[in-house]
C-alpha cells in the first residue's frame, strides 16, 4: 500500500484509499503550507473578541477559465487568490483555507501544478491550507473556502453621504485579457498577468479600514456592477466620474468599468492620503466619485459630465 | 429590475445581476434559516475559549448521486447532511454553512427544491446558512462548507489500547440502496431512506465525547475503510468482530462493513452505557470491537473467530 509520496508520519496517518493517495500528492506539493489535514474537519483558533469571516468561491473550467488560457499552476493560483480577495473585501486577516478539488479522470498529471498554484497564493497571504475534499467530476473545479478574522469587518452596507469612492490599482486588464482569449487571440502580457495572477489586496484593505473606509467590496463583477451592489447594500446614491477611473494602458473607461475579476478594492471612505497609500503599497489609490444622497439607492456614472449607462458587466464570460 | 421574490429589504440589498436573482430564489426558499447573506464574506462569532471547526464536502451528480435516484429536495438534504456529519465526527456544534451551487442551465426549476432540502438539513441541526456562491456548470454540484465550535474537538488520533470500539445506529442500508440503484432496481424503503436522508449524529457525538470517546470518525467510506483511517491516525491496532455489526434487515456483516455514506459515528471510548444512549437518542450504540495494541497501526476483522479481509469499500460508486 505504500507509495512514494508518503514522506512523513502526518501523511502516513491519512490511511489507505484512492482519495487519500490524491490528498497525499496535494499535501506533498503544499509542504509546510498544509496544516492538520486528514481529520474530519479542521480546527482553527479565532483571536479573542474578533469575528470569524468566511467565504466560499468556486472556479470552474468553462465558466471562470478555459484550460487553454492558463497553466495548471495559474488556474490553482487564480482560484485561491479570488477566494482570498473576499477576505480582503472585509478587511480581514486570513486564518485558513479549505480546498475542494474536482478533477477529470484524464487530468491527474495536473494535480501537483494545481496544488503548487494554490499553495503559492496561500503562502503569499500567510494563509495555511487546513483541509479539503477531492473527487472526480466532469470538469476541473476548484471550490475554495477562506476563513479570516477581523475585529471590525468592513461590510458593504456602511457607505454614507459625504464620503468619497476609492479604487485600488488599475482596472481593465482582466477584462481586456478575457476579450482577447474569447476572440482566440493572445492578450498583451500586462493584461494577461492581471487575469492570471490577481493579487488579493489584504494589507491594503486593512490600511483602508484603519483610515476610515466604512463600506468595501472587491471588484469581481466589474466596477459598474459592484458599485451597484455597494449602493444597494448601503441604501445610498453614488456617483462616479468615469474619466477618473485608473485604466491600464490600452483600455478606456467605458471598457474598464465593466471589467470583472480585477480583485481590486472599491470602498467608501473619508478623504484619504492617496500618496501615502501608494508609497506604502506600490499601487495607486484613486478617488473616482462620491456618495451623494441617502434617500435613494443607486449608482450613476458620468463621462466628462455626460450621464452614461455603463451596463452591468457580465456574470461570467459565458452568458 | 424588481422581481417577485424580492420580499424584504435584506434581499433588495443584494443588488442587481443574474447571479443575484438565483441567490434571491435561494434566500426566499431558506427564509429565516439564511442569515446575513449578500456580503463578500459571512461573519460568525465563535464562543470564547472554543475552537472553530471547519470542513468542506462536495456532492456531484454522477459521482455521489444520480438525479434519477433522488428528488431535488433529497439531493439538497443529503449534501448538507453529509457535510454536517463532519461536524458531528468532531463532536462540535454547528455555527453556519456556506453553500456553493453549480447548476446546469437546463435545471433552474430545481433550485427551490434543492434549497428547501439544504434548508431542511440545516434547520434540523440548528445551523444557519450564512453564505454561498452560485454558478452554472456541466453537472449539478453542491459544495458545502460547515463551520462549528467545540471546546475539545474529538479527532481521529486519540484511540488508546484498552478502549472499546462503538458504532451508532445500524449499517448497510446506504450501501444496499446504492447497489439496488446501480442494478437499476428499486431499493427497499428502509435502505433508500438511509441513503437519501442520512441524519447527522450531532447530539449523539457530544454525548459520546462527554462520556470519554477520544477518537471518532463518521462512516463515510464504510466501517472497514474508516476504521483503518482511525487506526492509522491513532497509531494503534483495532480488532472488530464483524458478527457484532448492527446490520439493517436484509444486509449481512460482510456487506455492511463496506457500506459507505452511512454517516453513523465510529468511536474509541471506555465502556459506555449503551442502554442509556439508546434511551436518550432512540438509536442503538453497539460495541463492535476493541483497541488492542499501540505498537502497530492496523484494523483487523474477524467473523465468528475467523480472520477476514473485508476489503476497503469504495471511494465512490463510479470507480
Amino acid at each position: 500500500m505504500r507509495d512514494a509520496v508518503r514522506a512523513d508520519p502526518a501523511e502516513e496517518a491519512l490511511g489507505p484509499g484512492r482519495e487519500f493517495d490524491l490528498i497525499r500528492r496535494l499535501v506533498a506539493a503544499w509542504g509546510s503550507r498544509a496544516q492538520g489535514i486528514g481529520d474530519d474537519a479542521a480546527m482553527v483558533s479565532v483571536p479573542p473578541n474578533e469575528h470569524l469571516v468566511a467565504s466560499i468561491d468556486a472556479s470552474l473550467e468553462g465558466v471562470h477559465f478555459e484550460r487553454a488560457w492558463l497553466s495548471p499552476r495559474e488556474i490553482g493560483y487564480r482560484a485561491a487568490a479570488a477566494a482570498l480577495s473576499d477576505l480582503a473585501a472585509m478587511a480581514s486577516t486570513p486564518l485558513g483555507m479549505l480546498v475542494a478539488l474536482s478533477l477529470r479522470d484524464d487530468q491527474p498529471a495536473d494535480v501537483t501544478s494545481l496544488a503548487e498554484g494554490i499553495g503559492e497564493a496561500a503562502a503569499s497571504c500567510d494563509c495555511p491550507i487546513i483541509g479539503g475534499d477531492s473527487t472526480r467530476g466532469p470538469c476541473l473545479t476548484l471550490t475554495i473556502t477562506v476563513l479570516g478574522h477581523a475585529a471590525r469587518p468592513v461590510r458593504r452596507d456602511g457607505a454614507r453621504p459625504g464620503q468619497l469612492l476609492y479604487v485600488t490599482g488599475t482596472l481593465g486588464g482582466s477584462g481586456a485579457a478575457l476579450e482577447a482569449f474569447l476572440r482566440g487571440t493572445t492578450p498583451v502580457p500586462a493584461h494577461r498577468e492581471k487575469f492570471a495572477r490577481p493579487i488579493p489586496r489584504l494589507r491594503e484593505a486593512r490600511w483602508l479600514a484603519e483610515h476610515g473606509a466604512s463600506a468595501m467590496i472587491d471588484v469581481s463583477d466589474g466596477v459598474a456592477s459592484d458599485l451597484a451592489h455597494l449602493a444597494a447594500a448601503s441604501g445610498v446614491a453614488m456617483e462616479v466620474a468615469m474619466e477618473r477611473l485608473p485604466c491600464v494602458t490600452g483600455v478606456d473607461p467605458v471598457r474598464a468599468v465593466l471589467s470583472g475579476e480585477e480583485y481590486e478594492l472599491l470602498c467608501a471612505a473619508p478623504p484619504l492620503d492617496t500618496a501615502e497609500f501608494s508609497r506604502s503599497f506600490g499601487i495607486s489609490l484613486t478617488c473616482i466619485g462620491s456618495v451623494t444622497r441617502a434617500d435613494i439607492a443607486a449608482a450613476t456614472f458620468t463621462l466628462h459630465g455626460e450621464r452614461v449607462d455603463p451596463g452591468l458587466g457580465y456574470d461570467h464570460f459565458s452568458r
